[in-house]
């Protein structure tokens, strides 16, 4: 604060940038969190916003379920990094966008400790509002289809309120998801953070974990490994999958986008699961046998997605075709597996 | 631990109780804790479960609702302890059953903090169930009919999922309850805690908030007050009242019985608001004019008990009359007002 009482303003060079205004002009266009973004959406996620170079992408992960070979790709390169975390503790960090998607998603994982999911998904999505909140990052939740329970509409379409139990065992997951819904409006309209909903349905693709009991894991390990496709009775059940370049797709259109939602994201086109079992058998493996086992009490009904919101509101609409996706997840399996296909 | 060698246990008295086991020989028979104990309900609840000399009663309350000249006839009591505390922090002390009602109920209440209001139900329970845990203690969980929504089932029992919007101003009580059953179940399954829930209905008597916005405070500090009667249109929608003993009466039943629930807790006779309005007239004020107004965008609508389960399972029905029970809540408000009644 010395001086020597000379003005000589106009002949000083122009003052250097500080430190933090240097580092910034070195800095991506916008740093975005995905957390969950170790496991299986979010890792096609963070593959695709690290294609464009304006972006930095930080990753939480606690890797319940996600891997860090999921993001081996990444790892180390300087617009990347990856934090062990757990949502449930508050994360002191500087971001542009939230997306986030930390949840076990699959029935045998999230009923594995029902109270953990919960406070996963009503104290995660709270600290991730608390983040948004201070850092004014907007933030996107990856709700899901469970929302609408089982439903007594179809197919659904956002204004549907579902048919949930709430003290079933699936409830931590539902009712989990139904109060991150509630807890993101309510911060919208209390304190004006600039929220997306997405509801996702079915998803496959490559990095699915291979035993996490969905169908279509199920029946493409089945496949590789020589073994019988067990098609749960009566086999005429259906289900939609949604291939997951194309549910990322939807997702960076809804956070880019003027919609808060509740958006639903996934595809409409129906399967039974002995069409889904025939497509598998012909596609991967023509010499295994498909047959038939009991239901699972606790098995989802039927759900299909109603995309008009999508459809109009993000110009998104489902392209890669069952018959497409399934051989790319076969690829990813069959190297995890370690088995290859026989010439 | 010195020792002269010489044994002499024959010819020693008896031991000294510990002094722990002196305290406890001193200690009531059953140590319980009320949260939102000097609520309206809370308080009710308190008054009789002090009439059992071998209670102790510790209420928390954060006074956001509850008010401490709800429990002025207790204060000091040996038995009795009041402790400022917001459930949504944790609580370490020892307890043998843990009555959990603390929770704003009134709309005008709730919806003032929706987030503090999920916080409250979702932490503040999966505190008291850390608490039940810990001690081993008994817990009941006061849900509510709200956790049936905008029902397509009348009446309604327990079975019935309900119909609730997700994403509306009323959700951070409606989900807010919905997962903190959902949490009761998943502590009872994953960790064997003894858990009863009950879902209550609409209740009056003394000591409810004079300006919380409900039908019944509104027409009866409208007649004291020679005001008219604003019936909001079209008069003809109706709701049933449950008379604050007889809600004490089956929580402690429900309490102290063997069933989880959730068990429904009202009185199924139904009022429409012309009829409530006409016996307040009656009761309370012959003079005052009953006017029609426009009704809220937001007004809940009909819902109804079937109380078959709480009539088999606990012995439990509702026995004061709307009739008995509106004098016993005018004299109250008239205390509180400071109007007496003209003769």
């Amino acid at each position: 604060m010395a001086s020597n009482g000379n003005s000589h303003v106009s002949t000083k060079p122009p003052p250097e940038p500080s430190p933090l205004r240097k580092a910034k002009f070195f800095q991506a266009n916008m740093r975005i969190l995905v957390t969950g973004g170790a496991g299986f959406i979010g890792s096609h996620l963070v593959d695709k916003l690290m294609q464009n170079e304006k972006n930095e992408v930080i990753v939480v992960d606690n890797y319940f379920t996600g891997s860090k070979d999921n993001l081996k790709q990444w790892i180390g390169h300087p617009r990347f990094e990856l934090i062990r975390h757990d949502v449930t503790e508050p994360l002191l960090i500087e971001v542009d966008q939230i997306y986030h998607l930390a949840c076990p998603a699959s029935p045998i994982f999230y009923k594995y400790n029902p109270v953990k999911t919960i406070k996963t998904n009503v104290i995660g999505t709270l600290n991730m509002l608390g983040l948004a909140k201070r850092t004014g990052a907007r933030i996107l939740l990856t709700s899901t289809s469970e929302v609408y329970g089982d439903p007594l509409m179809h197919p659904q379409d956002e204004t549907y309120w579902g048919n949930v139990n709430p003290i079933g065992v699936r409830s931590c997951y539902d009712e989990g998801k139904r109060v991150a819904e509630t807890l993101m409006f309510d911060y919208h309209r209390q304190h004006g953070i600039e929220i997306r909903i997405a509801r996702i349905f079915n998803t496959y693709g490559p990095r699915m974990n291979i035993d996490d009991g969905r169908v279509v894991s199920n029946f493409i390990a089945q496949a590789i490994r020589d073994e019988p496709l067990t098609v749960q009775l009566p086999g005429t059940q259906t289900r939609s999958f949604c291939y997951v370049s194309d549910m990322v797709d939807g997702l960076m259109r809804l956070m880019d986008g003027d919609n808060t939602g509740p958006i639903n994201i996934g595809n409409p086109g129906e399967f039974t699961m002995l069409e889904l079992a025939e497509n598998v058998k012909e596609l991967i493996n023509p010499e295994v046998k498909i047959i038939t086992v009991e239901n699972t009490p606790d098995d989802p009904r039927q759900r299909k997605p109603d995309i008009t919101k999508a459809k109009e509101l993000l110009g998104w609409e489902p392209k890669v075709k069952l018959r497409d996706g399934l051989p790319l997840m076969e690829e990813d399996f069959r190297g995890r597996l370690g088995i290859s296909r026989k010439k």
